[in-house]
């Protein structure tokens, strides 16, 4: 009788697990509050990970832990950090190779992919690790959580039928005032709702380029502390914005959004 | 002594309610697989809403009821539809005016709005009534639920921080291959992904033409089912696509994606 060939081992499935949008912030909502118990459940399950940073990765399942008891302890768990050069120059620019990241899958190991805060490789690192879970023939589960954008997007009473979401505009003055511009035209043209992000404390400066940049009738909205009991979303033509008091927290993350 | 004047009553709040994107499909998953308990507690809890259809919010607010008693038989709430013309048309193209529809939010109610599946005014109807009720100042909260083109955003391996949807693509053949070249050629200079989505039954038509027009090393990206046990989320450059075989279930909602 021939022996029978050995079995080739099931590969594990890479699941995006999102995290809620709380990180540096003071306040720590229910996780219940924003988070499927069906995301809870996969995350208290899995024992390898792949984050953005390790130290908020344990942080969150610390509080996932305290709902739905974790497999494995925290100390036991394998956590991978993605390098710093993804952090800076993005997933895809600098050719990284996440395929050794995944080898725990390989083996037949479920693995999870998550970032400081929301959905891991939106607006976020990780794409590289999805692409190269594709190039390996993994299974890739997304799991449901809160993402900013859209909530912002849905917040906004712009059109959330046709819009782009185009990251961090640029810090020095007047190449911001020509990519307001540039955006602002893109958005009145063609009716395509344009949203971008900034850094925590630069919310107010912002606010400020916009107000200067933008022309009357455009409509701009801004949402911030999302998810949080202090949540603003604020929707109004620019002219409206420079007549009113403006409510925006400068330290919470915000989106905004600029349409017709 | 003077009369105090009459206090103005408090404003309701304007809640956007995700729903699960398991509408005009065979399976129903548990909601609380991808639905936070913290969105089911205000759906359960509102009395009145803005929908796009009364028929399936009132099998979704059944379903929610099994997991969480509702304030109010479904009988007793009310349920106001968002005329036809938004559907066909849009939010804004017709002018319409949804200001009437938030009475109630008036009177200090709060109030829900709710589409068929996944988050209202994103990809659906209802971006008309989040603007009548920023111009009604209403305080608005989005909550936490499936989104299904993020979801397959985060799955793609594609660039997701920078990224537009684009809606539904011509279903007349010569402008469809146009708008296909146009969204690629823009995916390819610019690095922004491109997602747009189909009716249902022509998944496997709108694939055929990505094949036909794509260039060979255009990545393109497919999520069907998203959030169901029989989802599938595939991404491969079109060279890939064309060799291996489509396992691609044509009646399910999808999302299709493209970049480099």
């Amino acid at each position: 009788m021939n022996a029978l060939p050995t079995p080739l081992p099931r590969k594990g499935t890479l699941y995006l697990v999102p995290a809620p949008l709380d990180f540096g912030c003071d306040e720590a909502p229910d996780l219940q509050s924003s988070m499927p118990m069906g995301t809870l459940l996969v995350a208290a399950r899995l024992t390898h990970w792949v984050c953005e940073n390790a130290k908020s990765t344990r942080a969150y399942l610390k509080r996932v832990h305290e709902i739905t008891p974790l497999t494995l302890p925290i100390q036991a768990q394998t956590l991978l950090e993605l390098p710093r050069e993804v952090h800076k120059k993005g997933d895809h620019t600098g050719n990284f190779d996440a395929r050794p990241l995944l080898d725990a899958a390989l083996k037949g190991i479920d693995m999870g992919l998550v970032s400081e805060a929301g959905m891991p490789a939106v607006a976020d690192p990780g794409s590289s690790v999805v692409r190269a879970a594709h190039d390996l023939d993994l299974s890739i589960v997304p799991l449901t959580g809160p993402v900013s954008l859209l909530l912002a997007l849905a917040a906004s009473g712009l059109n959330g039928q046709n819009f782009a979401f185009v990251g961090y505009l640029p810090q020095e003055g007047a190449e911001r005032v020509q990519r307001i511009r540039e955006l602002e035209s893109l958005a009145l043209k063609t009716g395509q709702t344009q949203l971008f992000i900034e850094t925590p404390y630069r919310n107010l400066v912002m606010l400020q380029s916009l107000l200067q940049t933008l022309q009357h009738n455009t409509r701009l909205a801004i949402s911030s502390g999302l998810t949080l009991a202090n949540s603003s979303n604020a929707s109004a033509s620019v002219k409206q914005w420079k007549q009113k008091p403006v409510l925006l927290n400068n330290a919470t993350p915000a989106v905004f959004a600029i349409g017709r």
